[in-house]
């Protein structure tokens, strides 16, 4: 038996109204829930493209993908295998502003090439990416400084090398 | 009467099952389509924020805003204010690899703070942060070199200051 694990989907969709909500309520009768969701545009005026990262086997997964692909006004859905996953998200995170943890915040900011992106005499807002377990690490540096609030986007992925995924045979 | 425009909506919702579906179905139950969407986790671990970006009248806004209020699991809603709102989005890029084009590459790299991540013969993928009016030209920039693929994450937004969604009271 295969074990659960966290995996990405990506799903072309045609920019037509309440696909979206039909991709949604998909994953909720099915019963699954999803860890983070993406809804981009792409290179393709007609496409938008949905990044989903969810937790379960390879069954659950590959039916999950059946099931997408009969959607009406989905395009093209294909899983993107964690060896070949280039992935990425971005966080907004607002900490206290205490002159006595100046030192400590930017040696954070300089290990994790993070960034200040707006400025009061009470909260600094600072923009950070990378992988989700870079965004984790970043967080539990910054905790005891005092996070005032915090945003990110969930994960974009695109598979590495040179292959485009609306150009490509379905797989499996 | 008020023009149309685009604006964001932060929502925090409890982290229980179907409720992005519930969030997203709204929108379509009302007629109302979503540029952008995106999930991800806080600084609470029982929530999760969704930023949503959309077009219309301060009208219509304002009764999305109404809604999205009463449904189950939805735990505060506000609208950001343009002037007041830190917006951010995140886009991984495609593009060939011709060596004939790598000068002009590496100006767009430079002028945009944009970074390859990944590589192989025959393309480059670039990732690239700012506000969607910044990711639109990188892409005009890049398109002529030939543009694979890509992705964008859609808009988080955090408000300007030192406040905090969580904490402030209900708006309107």
């Amino acid at each position: 038996m295969e074990d659960k694990s966290r995996f990405v989907i990506a799903v072309y969709v045609e920019n037509k109204f309440g696909v979206l909500s039909r991709v949604t309520s998909m994953f909720t009768r099915r019963g699954f829930n999803i860890d983070s969701l993406t809804v981009g545009m792409t290179e393709t005026p007609e496409y938008s493209r949905i990044t989903i990262t969810m937790s379960g086997d390879g069954y659950a997964r590959d039916q999950m993908i059946n099931q997408l692909r009969k959607l009406f006004n989905v395009r093209k859905v294909e899983y993107i295998e964690d060896t070949r996953a280039l992935k990425r998200e971005l966080m907004l995170v607002k900490v206290k502003n205490d002159p006595e943890n100046h030192q400590r915040l930017l040696s954070a900011l300089d290990i994790f090439k993070a960034e200040i992106v707006d400025f009061s005499v009470e909260a600094l807002s600072i923009e950070v990416t990378g992988t989700s377990e870079k965004l984790d690490a970043f967080i539990e540096m910054v905790r005891e400084l005092g996070i005032v609030e915090l945003c990110r986007t969930g994960v974009v992925a695109l598979q590495k090398g040179s292959s485009s995924m609306l150009t490509e045979p379905d797989e499996m």
